[in-house]
This record gives structure tokens, C-alpha cells and sequence, in this order.
């Protein structure tokens, strides 16, 4: 039998949500998990960063603390909930100075008191320094956001800038000072307001953020949708940083598809409902269309390549 | 500036409630965080396991999955709440076969539907081997029950059995055969429906399990109501192996007091609503009583120790 390591973490999700007979609305997989209440539903996400695994270069303590809530936050945003808490279940090193988890304590506080999400529990033990954030929220079920939804026809879109995230990490390994791209990269925010607004409009059939990179992300909301998408290169819409690094020699395929961590959302909307998203005060791009079959596209300078869910090593026809 | 191993985990704890300014009903430190949520209140408990530091010898790999989801129903089940889902943040070894992660968690899933609480979501990277459990569950406001509550002239309480899950670690290290008490300890059954009916019953002024042991639980409920106890040790209920285990050398103290682990409910009942609780379809006894001040004793062959909140080391008068 396999090891772990030989194993992609979607095939584990895969394998995890075979063994367990579930029926809540959206289960393992999705961004988040959600329960009906009756009146309201409840959002529950977790998602685990570890010191060893997601704190590159130049990341303080305080960043990281930062980072374990708003990754979580952020998938709340993707599926359009308010949210109502965090926890925290910590395993940090037993020669790890007070000062030093006090640290990352007061980057997570920073993070969900900035987003109204208030720390209402958690754990602490013993272990190799890891953080298992769990966010909660509540939306009408109505308005639930998913991977799920995106049919022939709607509009591609995302929030905000791409590869200003990965414009940051590649500024420290290149020695340039670009502190908004650094901060970009080391305090996301979460784009909870959005996502809200997006859910509550109507005219949004699938939702997911973009940690892992726009080229995944659009191959997870094809492949939960069963359907396809035509991505338009020229339209991308690249972070104020983006070109700086492109000089630097760093592929902007890299930059723009791959290296994600923006927490952007990409989301696709029902063409004849674009005017309610126009109306929302939502800084938004199209970048492409949904299209039949299961195949995700790439068109730039007017050739067509076929786009993998691990971005440029597939960015070829 | 001190080093985590330097402080305990309650201390920890408090200095992480310090840093955080929580409007929350009940916050980090009890059980488990409450929201409320207009006509019902959302009960949130996460508790952290690890290979290293939660697996006795003898335990499988899906005893540690049982144990993963019954430590967190077992905060749940203190504070009287319906669970409506689990969810699991995992960090394995990268070399951990598949198989070998199959089964944690079909152990998780053995112990969250034989409680009725649908594993809904979690979250698998790599790491050193451990299980970030979240419990959710339900309640109404009136019925929440806490540490806090306890009342001079109230009774004390246990349900079920005391040192059954001691008596089972002590049975592996004597190489006793002793599967019954083998399994109180590695698949302990957290005390849902009883706590549930505690809450409901009106009685129960303040409530918590025994996974630390009775000393700590006594300890802990005392300081959080802000009264003392007196605990007759003749009243304690043995559990069926402890005399086995007596025998064999191991201190009576340490299996009842001690070792915990039997994630029994210890509560404090008001004394003129007795008959409610004996109403009840719940085995208990009736251990002690709440009195005025801040010292927990224990009456033992009409001699009075002073009870510490880790047990026996703390024995003595």
C-alpha cells in the first residue's frame, strides 16, 4: 500500500470522504463545511499551517499568527459567510519562549479583530509548532456559496490583483524591498466583504479563493462543476509588483497562475445578472468564460493552451 | 522570559485569555466556547491529540481515531450540548502508510456516529502525527452548563465509575489481561446523553469531565465557582477492575483520584432538586458536598486531607 507522501492532499480528501457516509450539505472538500440550523446555516472551516511548512523567509511570528486565521477566514469568504469566531488548536514547541507564542497570539488576535471574528477558544499543547485554525460563520442557505454552480455561459471572474502574493515571496528571495508585496504575501486579507456581498447579490453560481493559485483554483471549480473554462491571459489583472519581478527573471506564469497566496476570489456569474455585481462596490475583473466540456483553457496572443490545475509546468498545448 | 515547558497548560491558557478580549458567554478555559445564536446557543470544543504524547502502549491506530473524536464530544457532554458534527485538522508523517491513516479514521468515524455527531469537514498535511478535533453541538441558553456554578450546600457528583480507564494503563504495564478496562481507557464513551439530561433536568449547577482525573476536575469547578468541596472517599464509586489493580501494587490514589482518562461527568447538583436527577435514567453517586471557602478536602476514615489538583502527591493534611 501507499505512503502518504505518494499521494497527492486531494487524493487523501478523496480517500478520507469515501470512508465517511456524510449528510451535510457540503462536505469534506469544498472550501468549508456548512450546517443547516434551520433559521441560518452554520460555515465551519479549519485549515492547519505549520512553522516548518508555511512560514518562508522573512515572516515574523506575529505574520504567521496572522496567517493561521486568515486562512480560514478566507475560505468563510468563498462561501459568502459572516463569521462569528475563531478557535485555535496550537501544538507549539515545549523550548519555545512565552514571548514568542505570545507573539503569534497577538498576530491571530490582529487578524480576527480586524475581520470581526473574535477568538472565542482553542488548545494548547506540546508539538512541532502548528497552528489548526477553526473559523466559524452563519449565512442564509440560500446564499451559500460553493465550488459547485458555474454553468455554460457564466462570466470568470476574481477580485482584486494576482501575483502580487507571489511578487512578494520572490522580492525576499531576490533581495528586492517591496514591502506592500511582502505584505501582501505575509497578511492576506481576507476578502470577507466581498464574498458577502457576491453571495447576497444573486448573480454568483461558484465561488472559491485562490490560495493555491488561479490555475488550481479554476480546475477545482471546472471539475466540481462539470464544466470548462476559456481563460483570457491578456485580461489578468497583475499586482502593482508583478512586472518589477518579471524583470527579475522570475516566469509570470509563475507569478500570475501558480504561486497563489493572495486570497483573491474567483468566482463566475450569471451573464444576464452581471449588472447586479457591477453594482456592488466589489473591485472585480472577467477574465474568461465558462465553456462546455471539461477542459480549462488558456488564451493568450490569440493561441490556445491548455491549462493544467499546477499552472505553468502544464501551461502548454 | 520563560519557556513554555516552564509553564503549565493553564497557565498558558490564562495568559492567552489575558491577551484576548472576548465578548463570548463562556471563553476560552471552560470545556468548550458558546455563541449564541439567537434561539439556540452553538457550542464549539477543539482538543488536540498526538502519537507521541496520546497513545499508550497497546493503543491501535483506530483507538487513537475514537480517541481523537471522544475527547472533544466528552467537553460537549460536560456542558450539555447536542452534537450536530465533527470535524479533524490532521498533521501525519509523510511515510505513514494510507492504509495506516484508513485507520485513525475509521475509528473517528466508529466513535462520531455511534454519538450521532456526522464527521463533516477536516483538513490532512503533513506533520509529526497528530489530530486537531472540533466538536460542534447545540443548546439552549438556559440549559448551558459550566464549571462556574457550584453553590455552598449543593451536592457533588459522579456518573459512573472512577478508575476503570487508570485500571486499564496499569493492567498493559503489569501485564494484566483485562480487556474491559483496556477499552474504558483507550475507547472511552463520552457521557452525551447523561449530560444532556443533566442539563435539561434544572438541577445541575455546574458540570465538567474527568478526563484529567477527579482531583483536577474538583480542583478546576471549585476555583471556577469560587467554593470549596469536601469529597468522602468512601463514597467514591470503584470501578470493577481498580481492586484488581490495588492488589497488584498500584496506590489507590493514583486510580481514583490520579489518573483520569474515564471521561466521566462530575457535577454539582442543588440539593432541593435531588429527586430530579434521580428521575433521570442517569447512574450516579453522590460524592461530597460544596461548602463555603476555597480549600477542597477530602474525609477519608473520618481524617481530612487536603485535596490538590493533582491528587495524591498532594494527599496529605
Amino acid at each position: 500500500m501507499a505512503k502518504l507522501k505518494e499521494m497527492g492532499e486531494r487524493r487523501l480528501v478523496d480517500i478520507i470522504k469515501g470512508m465517511i457516509g456524510s449528510d451535510v450539505l457540503i462536505g469534506p472538500g469544498d472550501d468549508a463545511a456548512v450546517i443547516d440550523l434551520g433559521d441560518q446555516c452554520l460555515v465551519v472551516s479549519t485549515d492547519l499551517v505549520s512553522f516548518r511548512r508555511h512560514m518562508p523567509e522573512g515572516m515574523t511570528l506575529s505574520d504567521f499568527g496572522w496567517m493561521s486565521v486568515a486562512v480560514n477566514l478566507s475560505d468563510l469568504a468563498s462561501m459568502g459567510a459572516e463569521p462569528i469566531g475563531f478557535l485555535s488548536a496550537m501544538a507549539m514547541p515545549e523550548d519555545m519562549e512565552v514571548e514568542d507564542l505570545q507573539e503569534v497570539v497577538a498576530g491571530m488576535q490582529e487578524c480576527a479583530s480586524a475581520n470581526g471574528a473574535p477568538i472565542i477558544g482553542g488548545d494548547t499543547k506540546n508539538g512541532e509548532g502548528l497552528v489548526a485554525g477553526i473559523a466559524l460563520g452563519v449565512l442564509k442557505r440560500e446564499e451559500i456559496l460553493s465550488r459547485k454552480g458555474a454553468e455554460v455561459g457564466d462570466l470568470v471572474a476574481v477580485t482584486g490583483h494576482l501575483g502580487e502574493a507571489a511578487a512578494g515571496f520572490y522580492s525576499i528571495q531576490k533581495g528586492l524591498d517591496l514591502p506592500s508585496a511582502r505584505m501582501t504575501l505575509f497578511r492576506p486579507r481576507p476578502r470577507l466583504r466581498e464574498g458577502r456581498d457576491l453571495a447576497r447579490s444573486g448573480a454568483v453560481s461558484a465561488c472559491m479563493d485562490l490560495s493555491d493559485g488561479l490555475s488550481a483554483s479554476v480546475a477545482q471549480v471546472s471539475e466540481a462543476s462539470g464544466v470548462g473554462m476559456q481563460i483570457l491571459w491578456e485580461s489578468l489583472p497583475a499586482g502593482p509588483h508583478v512586472s518589477r519581478l518579471i524583470e527579475e527573471g522570475v516566469p509570470e506564469e509563475e507569478l500570475m497562475l501558480n504561486f497563489g497566496g493572495e486570497y483573491e476570489l474567483l468566482f463566475t456569474i450569471r451573464k444576464e445578472l452581471l449588472g447586479h455585481v457591477h453594482a456592488l462596490d466589489v473591485d472585480f475583473t472577467i477574465i474568461g468564460r465558462v465553456v462546455d466540456g471539461h477542459e480549462n483553457v488558456l488564451i493568450r496572443d490569440s493561441s490556445i493552451f491548455s491549462l493544467g490545475d499546477q499552472g505553468y509546468e502544464h501551461f502548454r498545448r
